[in-house]
């Protein structure tokens, strides 16, 4: 039998309150690049093709029942916080009449990948029929961290509580992440003979190896790196992991073909796609959503959210692209330039200081510094629609709805209100008045009075 | 007798010259956390409750005393450097009459808390009345720092300068940061003990502690972390101090349910008021005198000095708040936005290309893009008032001083000059003027011209 | 004979592919600072007064021969990869006739100094006269660089490929960077004699190091830092690259005097001249040709290429400053505003929010918030001319060509498109309408639109 064909079920906990978090918002649904640790997890197991997955709940549960909803994914609460073993039962219902292999995951702790969880899988179904496997990792300092005692080949001899250790254990580096895949009928059966006989009267989830040893059957242990199983329990936790994602993705970025000139100082979003030759300077930040083709070239303190940048397109420095902003080859925004539910045909270029909102640039087009696209009225939003090769001068309020035709242009400061034909010159301004020494008369007038003053 | 009771005073020695700052501003006088080294000292003598403070300068004296000459403390003037011992006995006049315990501080170790002070003070009047207090720290390289051997207890054997060192007094690790506490009675009498027998004829101030010695009057010493009695001597060295202060900061912030998604990135001012599940993108830079209440948000890239923000008022990104900038609840200021002694009510919005100077903004008021009021006119600043539940169309131009009342609203592009009621619209515009074909034409005659040139 | 009258010839190699930088440029040709990296080393080459410079070409050569054809180096092909000692051969020819000292160079070696340079240069003539000069440097992990086996006084033992090398070989720490300095007349005798036999069928240039050895001639090894010999054969080492290079240049700058109160935040390009007393906050990005004057302030966010900034001078924050940008002393351009070919004088303020390009900006000259030079109409570019202590109101647009005398003032919201005469008033607006309860109706007939959508 292999792991593709046995079914899959995921239990993630997350019933802590995370005070430490000092937060309203529950812990797990705290992001790291962009997204909610718990819908990192719930990414991951969605890859490996779980069959059910069962999110453990406790304290601020609609918060998280309202996060996973939308995903159909399954909750069960825990109402009392009685240990990890405790949490882990509170899923039996959920997970009736399935008969697979179970992981158990953490909601505080999200960078784990779906090619470890798969490693875990594949580990319960090799040769040796493990009972169950333990996620091992090495910390730089095992500290309070439960140790494993494990023989050259994975298998676990004993797992012990940092403060239940012997000298000599706690010489062991290898420590217990708490995640584990485990067949459901065995979870569910030794779950029920973990007892609570412990100073803090809990039910934890690690006594299943020894219960399950004590029947002669034998768990494994395999290991990944510390950074993929770092837990999260306050805003400096939530830093470093933050931290430890982005330097992951930074160099995958460039190992593609993308050069960051300082890496340390590009964010990304869990779902940026970065192409080839792509080049970003310091300091750019994006949210989720973004998508950049291959040449284009990021400048600095650009904040990128929602946007799909193409071929060669150039954009900042101090570009600000919001959700729907759509720019074509070679096209160029350029510094204090705000874009949102926009699109930019291919080669078109607003350069300066402009606000681009609900509006379809043709082409060509060339936006004059200073140009505003007027689309929101109190009460609704209206698009504008500028057709290619069209020249808007600068200055001008584009009030929509409104239509400027292909190869228009707008005279420098104008308002628009009415559609502009293809071709025509548009043009709203008063004639300019001169009225001579007024300012020198204006100065002396003013002297005098801050003088007086 | 306890440390509430007994008079305390600080000499704060600042007549070194700073030449490896290559700098016109007196050493002490550069900022750390926008603030000069030297206030920092002062506000954390402060804290204490000090009696007097004495300041002693030398070279650059009028910068120094214009700085601290605001803050009622006294300077001491020591005309030739010859020495520590000779510079804290300049302070000898100004403290006449004091019987307390003097601390003695270097203006160019900025860092040192009001509660390692505190420490310092209170074992002085310790139950082995010692005579005076050393504070001593363990340096990554002790390198040239003088070397303290002390018991176990914290009573001092030797101080030696590294130079005099023998090469098992070099292998001890505890060195002298300079600090001190001492009765103001054995100081100056002590003081006056001190030679200048060495090779730099110097008078050195921690010869007191062995002539005390000699005496048979015993000095301990007392340790704190070698970042806090970090000194400043170069630009380098200011860099690390203002790195070492801002990781500080920036983890308090965190323990206090902030979240910074890059913590590296955000720079705080001595004075930055951070509340709970704020939210601080990267880069985001605040000067003195902020204030963010909860649940606000602050994008990245805003540069933020004197303002206060709001409940959940939304900031940035590219938001710039200058002193006077006083969002309300729930208010938003979004990118390219400038603000200046302008106060912005709850759910108000400047969302984009603006600048707000001079200004009253009332609750729930919608800024247009591009609006900007015209707040000088060469010579005077005046005020612009948008009453609650106005909009002001984009590009619009608000020549102060001038009144938009409750519910108005501006039409995009208008130049308002004269008062506007409540509930009115206003409009500035000229009629919208069309030229068909005349884009075409020109077109034609540029391509020509372009082509014959 | 001295290293000053000795004449010297560089052969840059530069023929690999760089696969793993997964680009469509050639490797030597990515930036470093602002400067593609085969740049910095023709830029060092020329510093000592090389009398010939011959790059190495072969993939993607015509990329690598546009870019030394202006600056009159010559390039030989090596249609083969065949090794480093081939590589150097191909060079054989552009080098006829000369008969001094051959450094060789490696174009993704960018960082190696003129002062490197001269020190193989100065021991390959010192008294005990070596026929080649090898530069080694001690990397943190030496792994799989080539160790060179030396005597207390650099005399060469043996050199050895990692993979060939002794157990015992590879405990020396001391690696071969490659770079070597070697008489011509023995260089190409040697390389004559250098054989292929080996797995890859390369031919080795460390070779003739050997082989002078075989003919009872001594070479000796010179040690260099070795961040100074770091090599880039993709984008994270590209990003190594230039964070070290950065590193240097920033603790250069506080060295002189300049503030870097973030120095980690600001990147300098290789040709940033930086005076005393500058401050520069947090997050400030230069592109090549800047020069800051002493006592200039740089606010965080600011982005500046091929700018003149004066003395005491204010950028920023968010200022844009673009090739042909100059500031006069004492000048301020603000947040928000781009300046392109355009000259502020002494004293003279563009504070907000506006866009100057191909501008001559008089002294004392105030220009208002929002204020745009238009100067493209599609086709040409044309000036604008601002005479001193002239004020531009705000959003006011200014159609180029036009002049606007001294001392004159133009009324916010203005478009001007014909000359202002000095101390004139210009004034581009139509009069204010009022039209009472509008709004009210408007909201009104809005708000019952949206119940009814």
């Amino acid at each position: 039998m292999t792991a593709g064909t046995t079914p899959i079920a995921a239990i993630i906990l997350a019933a802590g309150k995370g005070t430490r978090m000092k937060s309203d918002l529950h812990k797990v649904l705290h992001p790291i690049a962009g997204r909610p640790m718990l819908l990192h997890l719930a990414a991951a197991v969605a890859d490996l093709g779980t069959e059910r997955t069962v999110v453990v709940t406790g304290a601020g549960r609609e918060q998280v029942e309202a996060a996973v909803g939308l995903l159909g994914i399954a909750t069960a609460l825990q109402s009392e916080q009685r240990g990890t073993a405790h949490a882990v039962l509170q899923a039996q219902d959920a997970l009736r009449g399935f008969d697979g292999i179970v992981l158990i995951l953490y909601g505080d702790v999200p960078l784990v990948s779906s090619s470890t969880m798969r490693r875990m899988l594949d580990a319960v179904q090799g040769e040796t029929a493990p009972i169950a496997v333990v996620l091992g990792f090495r910390p730089a300092t095992p500290g309070a961290y439960g140790r494993i005692i494990a023989d050259a080949d994975g298998g676990i001899r004993k797992m012990v509580e940092a403060k239940d250790a012997t000298p000599a254990e706690l010489t062991e580096t290898l420590c217990n992440s708490g995640l584990m895949a485990v067949r459901a009928r065995d979870l569910f059966r030794l779950l029920a003979l973990v007892g609570n006989d412990n100073a803090a009267r809990e039910y934890y989830l690690p006594d299943i190896v020894m219960l399950a040893q004590a029947e002669g059957a034998r768990s494994i242990v395999i290991e990944t790196a510390a950074d993929e199983v770092a837990g999260v329990n306050s805003r400096a936790e939530l830093a470093v992991v933050e931290a430890s994602w982005q330097a992951g993705r930074r160099a995958q970025a460039m190992a593609d073909g993308a050069t960051l000139i300082a890496p340390e100082t590009v964010w990304f979003a869990y779902d940026t796609v970065v192409g080839r030759d792509v080049v970003i300077e310091p300091n750019v930040i994006f949210g989720p959503g973004v998508t950049i083709a291959d040449g284009a070239v990021i400048h600095g303190f650009s904040h990128i959210t929602g946007a799909t940048i193409g071929a060669r397109a150039e954009v900042g420095p101090y570009a600000r692209l919001r959700p729907g902003a759509v720019l074509g080859a070679q096209s160029k925004v350029g510094n204090f330039v705000e874009m949102k539910k926009a699109v930019l045909g291919a080669g078109a270029k607003a350069s300066h200081l402009t606000y681009l909102g609900d509006a379809d640039i043709g082409a060509g087009a060339n936006i004059g510094a200073g140009t505003i696209t007027c689309n929101y009225d109190g009460f609704f939003k209206a698009r504008t629609v500028i057709g290619a090769g069209a020249f808007i001068g600068s200055n001008s309020a584009l009030v929509a709805p409104v239509t400027i035709g292909g190869g228009a242009i707008v005279a420098a400061g104008s308002v628009v209100t009415t559609d502009v034909d293809a071709d025509a010159l548009c043009i709203v301004r008063p004639p300019q008045i001169a009225k001579p020494g007024w300012a020198r008369r204006f100065r002396a007038a003013m002297t005098a009075k801050k003088a007086g003053k």
